[in-house]
């Protein structure tokens, strides 16, 4: 099974291909520059880098939200031009849950931080239950647009230590510091932000549970109304 | 502070930049072609996208073995390249610490298991001990070459849960089932092989303690001698 990765959603970009078990390439960048002037280039660089025969994929996994807006629609509608033209399916991995996989395998709760702005993240809290010779990932706060406070009362009121993860972290150092009365820590580069080899790695599990969608019906989950909507 | 991380110890190569807890761009691949066809594009291609001056880096990490011993050539040659013409220094990062870095955050004993052929693999297990708002990463058995019953029988007399990954994993997949008496799991896709940004993390953290050596003193750690030595 080869699934592709995509993830457009935060500052970080990224493509990764993953095939049974195994990583094939993964190109990231989390840098200034547009996602539209990223996103295509290092799909096209990484498949040229392992001569990918892009018919040769099974299906096509997306950061589906929340995240930024038109990151969100930069990643979706590259997914569904690809899913259109290739005729394979997509599989939408909430950009929250692509986040926490980064944790995998570790006990603590795992509760990725996105920033939303006004005080606000995005986030959710999940735990990796042992299942066979793996983890499942499962939700233990539902993701939402939340006060940051709310978040972190939750957690404090779960009484377990949480790995916190996303860019919400350095904006929010000083209230973890100050509200967080359970154990925490903070995840290191390479594992604190938006991978596309997470979406990767988890839209190949949700693929082989049927977690399919076609590319027409695919739309992104961005949480909120964006700001021209709400001052509508 | 500002760190690139070299990998081709293994099948998979790669490159990455962190600065301050953040990884700003990764490029890995694990695929057939030779580290010497890939190595240098993949760091030209991610020094172009994210416009990296490379006077800009505090020093050059690289995994330092074990691993194949032309891959090591390769990631310590272009290291001491960069080294020298930069004029900055170099950090050794053991090839095994590197790749149980995936995992941090874990309860779980780490177990590294790079298949060395003949029965053996390049081996040692780490945890990862509460330190601040992190974790540190400590060595729990120190790597060797050894025989793949041995390390099993070593983990299970800790009595510890243990999560192995590596490319030894799946060829060694029998004999782990065989013979491991203590819960264990096998990291996923995204976290299981060799990751440049798992050797900038890393590299960041021994950088700020002091362990740096110079271009010229650098030398890859083969663990044991290559084939040609043996035949003498």
């Amino acid at each position: 099974m080869k699934i592709l990765g995509l993830d457009s959603s935060g500052l970080a970009a990224g493509v990764a291909v993953v095939e049974d078990g195994v990583l094939l390439a993964e190109y990231i960048t989390d840098y200034k520059k547009t996602h539209s002037q990223t996103l295509l280039p290092m799909l096209d660089e990484l498949r040229s880098m392992i001569e990918l025969d892009l018919n040769t994929l099974d299906a096509i996994a997306v950061a589906s939200g929340p995240g930024s807006f038109t990151g969100l629609r930069i990643g979706s509608a590259t997914a569904k031009g690809l899913g259109l033209a290739l005729k394979k399916p997509l599989v939408e991995v909430p950009t929250l849950e692509g986040l926490a996989y980064n944790l995998w395998g570790t006990d603590r709760l795992v509760c990725p931080l996105m920033d939303a702005r006004r005080n606000q993240v995005y986030t959710a809290a999940y735990e990796f239950i042992p299942r066979g010779e793996g983890y499942d990932m499962e939700t233990v706060i539902p993701q939402a647009p939340m006060d940051i406070v709310c978040i972190l009362d939750a957690l404090n009121e779960t009484g377990r230590e949480v790995i916190f993860l996303g860019d919400g972290v350095p904006v929010y150092i000083d209230v973890i510091r100050r509200n967080m009365k359970t154990g925490y820590s903070l995840a290191v580069a390479g594992q604190n932000r938006q991978r596309a080899a997470c979406i990767a790695a988890l839209g190949a599990v949700y693929y082989s549970r049927g977690r399919v969608v076609s590319a027409a019906a695919h739309r992104p989950e961005y949480l909120r109304k964006s700001q021209a909507e709400r001052n509508e």
